[in-house]
């Protein structure tokens, strides 16, 4: 099945991928919400377009460098979701000539140089810890906001746009609806202590589980989940979606299989995959689950069968007797990832079913 | 410090890796194995040209499009060590042309489709699973193992080369010495068996814990190892290496540091590390760790940090007193990888002191 992809090979289905949007943005309008989705998951310029087609006008990326691959696309505004790197300052006033962008600032250090080396217009938040410590100031430390603020005031070229939080916690915590409403509450306070001073100030937040579950976004004003685009078995695990709407598959030639020991070797490791990898409650690890590819679309078979092992290239497949029964040496298996952004990353283009490719940032 | 690399940067100190590579052959040399390094970890033609100008004259790959990339290097043989994909047949029908191949097989449906569809001479060797089940034909598995010979004697195109086992258990099992001795023994076996059809009949092993920690191979004749070129904490970890002799370092820029916290926030996570981590006994993970950045060296410093935990881009780093009074924001670190095949790979090239690019096949 499948020849047409003799080696590993990203296959996407726009279906799915156009549905998972097109839900987003509905439920955005639904919800009064604007959407500036997350580009760091599928880096892809004609994703891009099918994304502009939904008239949304602003996206977020993850770097400078993604934002430079997606400047000259049209966007009203790219927001670079990443506590500003300043030694970037050279690469961001170059940028800023021709493309509304904002950065994220978490300090007053980088706040202080930005001001001395800026000469272009930018916008920024302030990143707010959700709550896990990755990063972001903590909202109760007024002293650190407010000396961004006092920093930032230097220059008319920093424009305040208002605070930031992402809440990733979701990924791993349980309980989405407290972390919803400790992000609505912190985002409020925060607004309600400098709209005064900044009548203009926005709030946002950006996890794919707590976008796709939560009906409440409070007062905040946008959302921008990335990895929604795709979803992949992390976020079904989560309950963020169902497997039925994850958009890509690694297509993996198989070859070899044992029929005693129910294991199927195929052509995919961590350098198509990633590393990621669920743990069941058993203790097992899987780095992906097993679909059957046909013409133009994938099934997901009644019976799991999962990669339970893999090393730079190879993968084990744990396989059910229904797959065993299936496929044979030299067959084309697809594989959902379990963290779509890291295996989008790796692989570096998608195939469509017909063969054609689409672009991703990291195979320019 | 090191302003040069102002995003994140794969470093390689080509003192460190050519001491690697040189101690490596003298080790082959003085225990009369030949040294067959496998160039998955480095991927790099420059550095393939530093393993040649060692007498080394045969390499080792794991894909097909890594023998691409190099050949018309003037390889005498480049050995694909991964179960052949039949899928590649015309692939590899084009390459064999003008490279000397040799092929990995564990079945005999893939031998009987080479017999088919070859085209041109091509060794092979038959994979051994080494006892850990990853791939490869059981070394008892005699009927198999007879199976390949007979179903490839059926053309003059497929030439055996011997057996080859991968023990790659040595990366997380302690015993290292009794690997060996059942290596040695399944490899002695198997020669004995077959020497007499076979008189040509070679076998090698590869693992680079073993390579580096192993003095005695019995009668194996050729070793594969591919790691030992840059080595990594894992291989630290294990022993077969000290920190010191880690020949690359991820550089990132500082973005944040939080003293109270005793954490440092730096541009560099799984698109540039992977997500290969070791566990310390307390469960705590490391995802890499810090050296202090110089003109052309980088030194470990006396008080340990890690990178305690990473998202797509970002690292957090658990920082020693020392350390968090030693660097600041904007400052450039490096980073010790857990896997350097791994970060190699994600990176896509690596950079000299000089800030001179050196290849990588991903960035072609």
């Amino acid at each position: 099945m499948h020849p047409r992809f003799t080696s590993p090979a990203l296959l996407l289905d726009p279906k799915i991928c156009q549905r998972n949007l097109k839900k987003m943005a509905d439920k955005a309008h639904r919800l009064s919400v604007k959407l500036i989705p997350h580009f760091k998951t599928h880096q892809s310029k004609l994703i891009g377009q099918w994304v502009k087609s939904l008239n949304i006008d602003e996206i977020t990326v993850s770097s400078i460098k993604m934002a430079e691959y997606f400047s000259h696309d049209g966007w009203q505004n790219i927001h670079i979701a990443f506590p500003f790197n300043p030694l970037e300052i050279p690469k961001l006033n170059h940028l800023a000539q021709e493309q509304s962008l904002s950065v994220q600032l978490v300090n007053v250090e980088v706040t202080e140089k930005l001001v001395l080396e800026l000469k272009h217009k930018v916008g920024f938040f302030i990143e707010i810890d959700a709550g896990y410590g990755r990063t972001g100031v903590n909202k109760n430390d007024l002293d650190k906001i407010d000396g961004i603020l006092t920093a930032a005031n230097k220059t008319s070229l920093l424009k305040f746009k208002g605070f930031y939080i992402h809440a990733g916690h979701s990924y791993y915590e349980n309980d989405i609806d407290q972390i919803y409403i400790d992000t609505r509450e912190a985002l409020a306070q925060l607004k309600l202590r400098y709209i005064g001073e900044y009548p203009q100030l926005i709030t946002r937040t950006g996890d794919t589980p707590g976008c796709s579950l939560m009906e409440d976004f409070g007062d905040i004003n946008e959302i921008g989940p990335g990895n929604f685009v795709f979803y992949d078995l992390t976020q079904a695990n989560i309950g963020a979606c169902k497997k039925e709407d994850i958009a890509i598959a690694l297509c993996v030639p198989i070859v070899d299989v044992q029929k005693d020991k129910k294991t199927i070797l195929v052509h995919g490791g961590g350098v198509h995959l990633s590393k990621d990898f669920l743990l069941a409650p058993d203790g097992s690890k899987s780095f992906g689950e097993v679909v059957i590819l046909h013409e133009n679309s994938w099934e997901i078979p009644q019976q799991r069968s999962f990669v339970k092992s893999i090393s730079q290239e190879h993968g084990v497949i744990s396989a059910s007797d229904e797959l065993l029964d299936l496929v044979k040496i030299g067959d084309v298996i697809g594989i959902l990832p379990v963290h779509s952004c890291m295996t989008a990353d790796c692989m570096k283009k998608y195939y469509l079913f017909s063969g054609e490719e689409i672009d991703h940032l990291e195979g320019q």
